[in-house]
C-alpha cells in the first residue's frame, strides 16, 4: 500500500467513471448551477420559507405505496443491519413523513432548493395561487424563455372521467394515460384508454372532448355552466376553487401565463386538488399557431391526504407544494452557455497578489494575508518567482479584474501598484487604502 | 389507494423514524448550518476556490484499499445491475478520481462546503501554508472558543519509526496506534504495540520520548540536530519543509494558534507529506496547566499518491487538503444555542402584509405581489380576515420586523401605514416610496 501511494509503482488497472445515471458537475457547471440555486433560493426566502432537510434515504415501508404507477422508481439500499432502505424519489413524501413525526401541522418551506411547500388549514386557494407565483418569478428571474403554466385539479378530472362513464375502479389508470397528452396524440392515448385498459369507447370520445379545452376565467365559468359537469358534486368543487384561484392569479398579475387545461392529469397518486405544470415554449423562428412544450421545468399540486397516511391516527395536514426541475432547468442552461460561447467565471476572485521582481514571495503572503483578513477574494500564484507575464495572464484566463504588485520601490513608498487587468491602467495606492480601493472598483454596480 | 388518501380510512400502522445513523433538520438547526456553511463557503471564495460536485456514491473499486484500516467505514449499495457501488466516505478519493479521469492537473477547489484541496506541482509549503490559513480563518470566523492546530509530516513520522527501530512492514499499523494519542494515555498505546502489534519494548520507548514533544520553530530547530533524526533522509526532508512551513505561517501571523506535534498521525492511509487537525480546547473555568481538547473540528494533509493510483499511466498530481468537520461543529454549535436560549430566526422575511379591517385581502394579495416584485421578503396570513392582533402576534413569534397595513382610509390617501414591531411606532408612508422605505429600515448597519 505504502509503495503504490509513495513510489511509481502506483500504476493499477481503474474504471474511471462514475455510477452508471451519475455526474460530476465541473467549476463551469458549479457556475451554472450556482445561478440557478440562488434564484430560486431568494424566491422561496422572499415568500418567507424556513428550511428543513432529510435524509437521501428513508425506511423502504415509508416511501412505498404513494406514488402509484411509479413507484416501480424507488431504489434500494443493501441491507446495513436490519432496516429495509430506500432512495427517495422525490421530497413530498420526506417531508409528510417529518410533518406526521413532528406532529406540525404548519409550516411554509423548502427543502434543499427545489421543493417549496404550505402545509396547514387556511382559507381556500391562498397559498394555492402563492406557489404559482412562484413558479412564474422563478421561471421569470431565469430567464429561460416564453412559458405557461398549465393548472387543472384532480377534483375536475375525477368529475369529469364519472360523467364520461369511466368506473371508479379506473380512475387513477385513466388518469395516468391522461397525463401522456402532452407526449402522445390523442389517438393514441384513445388507444391505450380502449384496447389496453379496458374502457368503452364512447366513454374515451367523451373524455376526449373535454381534454381538448384551455384556457382562463371564460371556460371555467362556461364550464359551471356545462349540463354534466355541474351536476357532478367533485367537478363543481373543483370548478369553484379554480375560479377563486383566477381571481387571486388576476391580483398577482400573472394570467397572462397561466392556461386551465383539461387535459392535465400527472401521475403522482397522492394529489387531491389542485395540480400545475410549467413547460416552456419553444422560441419558432417561423410562426406557428400553437407554441410546442419543450418539456416540464416545473410542477406540483395540492396533497390533502398524504400526511394523515403516515399519522398513528390519521390526523390530515392540508399541504400544497411546487418542485422545481433543476436538472431539466440546468440543462437548458448549461447547452445556452455552451452555444453562446459566454465566458464563465468559476471563481469570485477580486485580485491577484503579484511582483514583478525576485525574492518577493515573503512581501506577497504578508500583503495577501492583509488582504485575505480585511475579507478580500485575493489569490497568489505558488510559485517562489512567479513572471509577471505569467501573473498577468492568469488574471486573463480566469478573469480576476484586478492585480496588486508589489516591488521594491513601492515598499519603501508605502504604495501597490493597482492595476485594472481590462484597461491595463495603473495607479499606485497607499498601503492602508488598497482595501477600501478593491472593494470600491469590485463591487456591483 | 384513492380512498385512503382521499378519507379517513388513512390509518396505517407506520414506523415513524428516519433510518439508523441519520437525521432530520428542523427549520431551526438549519439556520443554524446555514450560518456555518455562510462562514466555510465565504472563506473558500475568498481563496479563489471554484466548485466541483461528484456523485454521493461511487464503484466500490474506486473507494475499496483507499482508507487503510479504516476502510471498513464504506457502506454498499444493493446491485442495481451490474455495477457494484458504495457510498462515499469523504471527498478526497472522489476528487482524485475526477481529477484522474478529467486529465486535471491544476486546481484549487472544494467540494460542498466542506473539502477544499490544491492539486498541481508548486513550489514547496506555499499550498500547505494556505490551507492551515483556511483553517485559522474559518475556526476564528465562527467563534466556536479557543483552538489549536497540531500539525506534522507524514515523512517526520516514516523517519521517527525508522530511527526508533520499528520495521518497515510495521510503519502503517504503529502510525495507526500513535493515532489513538489523543484519546488514550500513552501506557495504553504502548501495550497496543508491543502486546497486540508485536513492537520491541525498547522501540516503543523510543517512540514515546518524541511523542511527547511539540513546539514551534524552535522545536523544528533542534530536531533538525537530533544525532539520529538527522541522519534519517525521510525525516530530514519532513523538518525542512516544516520549517519553511512556519515561516511562512509566521508571514501570515497564525503561529499563535499552531503546534507541531510529533504525536499527530492521522489514520488514513493516503497522506504523504505534511497532515494537520485543529482541536477546540475546553474553556476550563480553574485553571488548568494545559488546556484539554474537546475533539477535532477540521483536519488534512497532503496526499500527491493518490491521484497516480488512479491514472492509468500513473501520472502524479500532488495535491493538499483540508476537510471541515461540519457535523461536529454544528452539534457544538447547536448546544450552545440551546443552552444560551438565543431566538434563533429561521427565515428573512422584512415585512407582514396586514389589514385592520375586513374584505381587505385583495387588497393584501395585490400589495404583496408588488413588494415581491420588488425584491422585498415578504409575507401574508392566508386568512381572508384575519384579526389584526393575529397578525402583529405573527410577527412577535417569527421575528418580523415590520408590518405594512392597508385600511380603508390609507387606500384612499394613498399610503401604507408601517409599523415597527419592536417599538409599536407607526408612520404613514406613500405607497410609491413603500419598498424604498422597507429596504432602508431592514437594511443591516
Amino acid at each position: 500500500m505504502k509503495a503504490q501511494l509513495g513510489g511509481d509503482e502506483g500504476k493499477h488497472k481503474f474504471v474511471l467513471k462514475t455510477p452508471k445515471g451519475t455526474r460530476d458537475y465541473s467549476p463551469k457547471q458549479m457556475a451554472i448551477r450556482e445561478r440557478v440555486f440562488n434564484a430560486i433560493i431568494t424566491c422561496f426566502k422572499r415568500h418567507g420559507a424556513e428550511v428543513i432537510d432529510t435524509p437521501v434515504f428513508e425506511l423502504k415501508e415509508t416511501l412505498t405505496g404513494k406514488y402509484g404507477e411509479d413507484s416501480k422508481l424507488i431504489y434500494d439500499l443493501k441491507d446495513q443491519g436490519g432496516e429495509l432502505l430506500s432512495l427517495r424519489y422525490d421530497l413530498t413524501v420526506p417531508f409528510a413523513r417529518y410533518l406526521a413525526m413532528n406532529k406540525i401541522t404548519n409550516i411554509k418551506r423548502y427543502h434543499i432548493a427545489k421543493d417549496f411547500d404550505i402545509a396547514g388549514q387556511f382559507d381556500p386557494m391562498i397559498p394555492d395561487a402563492e406557489c404559482l407565483k412562484i413558479v412564474h418569478e422563478i421561471l421569470s428571474d431565469l430567464q429561460l424563455g416564453d412559458f405557461l403554466v398549465k393548472v387543472n385539479d384532480r377534483r375536475i378530472l375525477d368529475g369529469m372521467f364519472a360523467v364520461c362513464g369511466v368506473p371508479d375502479s379506473k380512475f387513477r389508470t385513466i388518469c395516468s394515460s391522461v397525463d401522456k397528452l402532452d407526449k402522445m396524440p390523442w389517438e393514441e392515448v384513445k388507444n391505450e384508454m380502449v384496447g389496453e385498459k379496458g374502457l368503452s369507447p364512447e366513454a374515451a370520445d367523451r373524455i376526449g372532448e373535454y381534454v381538448q379545452l384551455h384556457g382562463g376565467l371564460e371556460l371555467i365559468e362556461r364550464l359551471l355552466q356545462d349540463p354534466k359537469l355541474s351536476q357532478n358534486k367533485l367537478a363543481k368543487e373543483g370548478l369553484g376553487d379554480m375560479k377563486l384561484l383566477f381571481e387571486y392569479l388576476t391580483l398577482f398579475g400573472i394570467t397572462g401565463k397561466i392556461s386551465f387545461d383539461l387535459s392535465l392529469a400527472r401521475g403522482l397518486d397522492y394529489y387531491t386538488g389542485v395540480i400545475f405544470e410549467a413547460v416552456l415554449l419553444q422560441q419558432e423562428n417561423d410562426h406557428v399557431e400553437e407554441p410546442v412544450s419543450v418539456g416540464s421545468v416545473a410542477g406540483g399540486g395540492r396533497y390533502d391526504g398524504l400526511v394523515g397516511m403516515f399519522d398513528p391516527k390519521g390526523r390530515k395536514v392540508p399541504c400544497v407544494g411546487v418542485s422545481i426541475g433543476i436538472e431539466r432547468i440546468f440543462s437548458i442552461l448549461e447547452q445556452r452557455v455552451e452555444a453562446s460561447e459566454e465566458k464563465i467565471r468559476t471563481t469570485e476572485t477580486q485580485v491577484l497578489v503579484a511582483s514583478a521582481q525576485k525574492k518577493l514571495l515573503e512581501e506577497r503572503l504578508k500583503l495577501i494575508a492583509e488582504l485575505w483578513d480585511a475579507g478580500i477574494k485575493a489569490e497568489i500564484l505558488y510559485k517562489k518567482n512567479p513572471k509577471l507575464l505569467n501573473q498577468l495572464q492568469y488574471c486573463e484566463d480566469t478573469g480576476i479584474p484586478l492585480v496588486a504588485i508589489v516591488g521594491e520601490q513601492e515598499l519603501k513608498d508605502g504604495v501597490v501598484k493597482l492595476r485594472v487587468v481590462a484597461t491595463r491602467e495603473e495607479v499606485n495606492v497607499r498601503r492602508e487604502s488598497l482595501v477600501e480601493e478593491i472593494r470600491m472598483r469590485t463591487s456591483r454596480p
